[in-house]
């Protein structure tokens, strides 16, 4: 197969560069360089100094082109450029993975709301399959890969909401995120002396994830009633942690908690559940594992999930790789890595 | 004045020598070495080398001297330790600032059950005063220092509290952690190759100063129920960052939380209430502000506070020199820093 | 005294204002605003979020209004901005401290050559006294303070070259530097992403406090060769160390280097001279001391030389404020902090 | 193939875990417990969080069971403690990578002063074959895998070294590391409160990998003299950085140097020589390359190389995996990552 890539020169363009250079089916990868106006031509190894033996050209984007000469298409493009360009390969059903939020939500108006820029049409939003790898088998060609924030939250959550154990109105998520998130641009708060040695709670209850969660929790259980969803930036580069909080419906026990988790998990590749206690961080990143512990405390009578990803890989490039693997009915781990990275 | 000091080599005790050279009523600062059990004579610059030209001793603890030649006494020393010292202070009615956990619950039983040690008695306990500086005067010369989280977490509840304007059952704490906190004692999760690029939730609902909290919750409002409470490592130094969330009994807007908030902190010199917009842990480290921030969420019918200090400062050495200032009728902040530093 | 302070939002204006606020000899800190082009009045609450209860207006720039109402200014402007202002303040022959690198090269190509910018004239340059605190005495009203790297590198070298110790030729300094160092300006190497967990040799051969260096050595022996000086960045937000190795001219011992060095420093209030082994940054940070140590290695007979300081504080405001100290001929530490920060 | 494994736990141990799982020729990788002296089982995944998933036996240690059941074995044992195991090894000519510093040097007297400890014999050193994979080729079928701060520094010599291009009194190696480095062991200089803001130069001429670099060195050239080699503790979890300072024998010309690097290692797969700049630290972690930057100074007449490697990967397991690949006449990149990781 030949993949092509739009957007490789942001954080995760270029892990899902370094993940498909280690894919057993992939035989090369085409970068398309969709930001370019001008005819200087960039190379890979002259945008990222660390893939600084890899000379290879960002071809002129052209979607023509594209569908010629590969068999799917990545897009790392940012919210906002990819509903763009998506009209060519939706008429062609030529399959693409997209990891940008431009055609995750279904509700147009829903969109423009929390993303402050032009939705695409309802027509093209309707083709689009929403690719939460371990509960959505794709319907169409076109995945619109999870936000890395919904993934972690949404895997923590999905047991508890599936199987109706929590109180609908009693769902709070405190998730921190390492700054990568915010990705590569310059801003304020991604500037080392402001954010190193501190702790930022951004975006407050305006969270663009907030209705993806939403909407993936209303397909599951309608009644469930909107949550309180709190991002806060740490000084770390990569990774998330969603700490999850519910009031259970019923007598809660830890036992009843586990055999939830492990009814929809025991045979997902990605999903580790532990025996007992909470992850860190840290036993996941650089890996494509989503990490889920909780406790149940019996004098305040609240459920607690911490759910942990590497946001670039299990919450972006990671699980685009996933969905390709099902969307060709590869195995769904085919070319990720085994074992998280330590230290 | 002439202030003891016993514990000057751990972080807090470090910190409080740093603020009480810069006091304008203390003259001289003796220290205490309680730890020793050598013949061998200690120095300070010996110990922690930023300190390289204090050149001071660290006299044989002894009771009855130190009694005599100062006017007050800070323990900085561990929890389980300073217990076993406490009698001669109370019995001469000595002032003393204790900035341990062992004097600060009432009951007996509960402290040895979070402290997992043997508790002072009941008679010692009972004439220890809780110093959370902003609410409480003292009411004997023995002054029990709260803890770090107590403080960040009380400050930011307590006027939601104290008027009855959250659902008692409600209170969600997800507090976060620089790795001082856990004291200079090494340990699996303050080495840097651990904690660095990570996040890691630790005691999960055991920690020690959840009692805390509630015995002064319940002092407040007894109808308070046990609070969910829960404690997140983060790759920092110094701060505490606590998100707070609960659900207004009635109606809520954001003109009555501020109205609330204005009406316990409006003079107190060291609670900075924000008019709007939440504060981030470095607007308040090497300072001995609590600043606390907040917002509603209609959506989810959820206050969030967020309610930050600098664990060493405020949830510590900050708040004992205020506590001694209170105790002497000095003004609240005399001798501590005006201005927070940046950056 | 009243002070003035132009370009307070910057670093060292913000560590500067919080040094001032502890001076007892300035009763008040007057900010003007350069760069605020339109009407809109700027509050330093509004710009710096840690100084949130300092409700302080900066006022519009006006070199005579300054001059009227205050003792002494102090530039804290970027490099370029600075020269564009002085001449008023030389032809009054008012007191200024200017933290900025415009009047420290007596040679007006030179600066043109370094710095890229357009210089001061010649006449303006012969007015500075280039105030590097422990050696130089001011020889009129207007003080250029030293850069950061020119303090941490001379205060290292002066004995070993003031006493000829060394081989002309043989000195290479490796400075390692913090972030601030850059400002708080938005660049690519100071996006928390790139910068953490990483280190960068940056500007290599032509960091523009190499000049800076060679005219004080110089002054101090002229027969001194360029140094080979290299400037890396660290992920830190704070601190300078200069690790100076240069090789004896003749017969070199610890006692011989420990001689020279206490000669220069023994009643100098800001240095520290290690009686053995070598500082580390956080010795210093958040103080105004330079800690040095040293070491003699007779197998590959080099002299080491380590020299820590806080860019910020002894590489800017701190020494900044003991300049004003001298000038007024106040004790040199005046108003400045007594220990250092730790942890 | 069948490898085993001694000292999994260790960092270098994990990471070498890590790249066996990917390596196409190890069918199966063995684990064995030395330090293990009780009959208490221990597994992998209960030792390394991150490894939750790899429920693997450490089997108990016994040479004879290795040797029958691998075709090779890994040591990532500590210094001291690896050379109380080689001799079955030894006698059997059986195919072991030590990442261990104990068979690195040949002079056992030289060990015992550097390390501290009781060397190998000098039957057993002579057996061992140094492995700077890029340079030496297995003369046994034991190799002595180098030290971190050896690979990086060699490399960055080696051309100069070999084309005799730098006076051989003049090199300078300012080395700085990641606290990786120092392995897993708790200590003071590895807590998170003292290293991180800072940096902190250690065994100041004292570390243990000057006498195997020296002894690489003069084996290049008999007239190499005692470089001068410091090691400075960065808070970052892994990387290396080198900077190498040397004096050019005759006029040095940046074409000279780049003549001259890409002769040795133009063919190279894991070194990559820049065409112009210099290397970050992040340019490599993750990944095996060690990348080489120079610069020259003709103000200074210095020459300037800067060699950055990850001090796990190409310092340690890497290279480890690097010479068992090369042990067993396979492609020398044979299951090692193709690109690095970035951000």
């Amino acid at each position: 197969m030949q993949a092509a890539v739009v957007g490789v020169t942001g954080y995760s363009g270029t892990v899902l560069y370094q993940l498909l250079t280690q894919h057993p089916a992939i035989e090369q990868i085409n970068l398309y360089d969709h930001a370019n106006g001008s005819d200087t031509v960039r190379y890979l190894d002259e945008e990222i100094s660390a893939f600084r033996n890899q000379h290879i050209i960002l071809r002129r984007y052209d979607a023509a082109a594209i569908m010629a000469d590969n068999d799917v298409l990545f897009f790392a493009t940012p919210a906002g450029v990819t509903s763009q360009l998506v009209q060519p390969y939706l008429e062609k059903n030529f399959p693409v993975i997209d990891l940008s939020g431009d055609m995750r939500l279904k509700d147009a108006k829903c969109y423009a709301k929390w993303y402050h820029k032009k939705a695409a049409t309802v027509d093209q939003l309707a083709k689009a399959s929403y690719g939460l790898a371990e509960f959505n088998t794709p319907t169409s060609n076109y995945i619109a890969n999870p936000g890395c924030y919904a993934t972690a939250t949404l895997l923590g959550l999905a047991p508890l909401v599936l199987e109706k154990m929590v109180q609908v109105d009693s769902i709070i998520v405190d998730a921190k995120s390492g700054v990568s998130g915010a990705g590569k641009k310059l801003a304020a708060s991604s500037h080392y002396a402001f954010i190193n040695e501190n702790a930022y709670v951004y975006k407050v209850n305006q969270h663009q994830h907030i209705p993806e969660i939403m909407q993936q929790l209303k397909i599951w259980d309608e009644k469930i009633k909107t949550i309180q969803f709190t991002t806060t930036l740490l000084p770390i580069t990569r990774g998330i942690m969603a700490t999850i909080y519910a009031k259970p419906k019923q007598d809660c026990t830890l036992e009843n908690l586990k055999k939830a988790f492990n009814k929809y998990y025991v045979d997902k590749p990605f999903v580790r559940v532990l025996d007992e206690g909470l992850p860190n961080i840290k036993d996941v990143t650089y890996s494509n594992y989503c990490d889920i512990g909780f406790a149940y405390n019996e004098e305040s009578q609240t459920i607690m999930i911490v759910s942990v990803i590497d946001n670039l890989l299990k919450g972006a490039s990671g699980q685009a790789v996933q969905n390709m693997n099902k969307l060709f009915e590869m195995a769904e781990n085919t070319g990720l890595p085994v074992v998280s990275m330590w230290p």
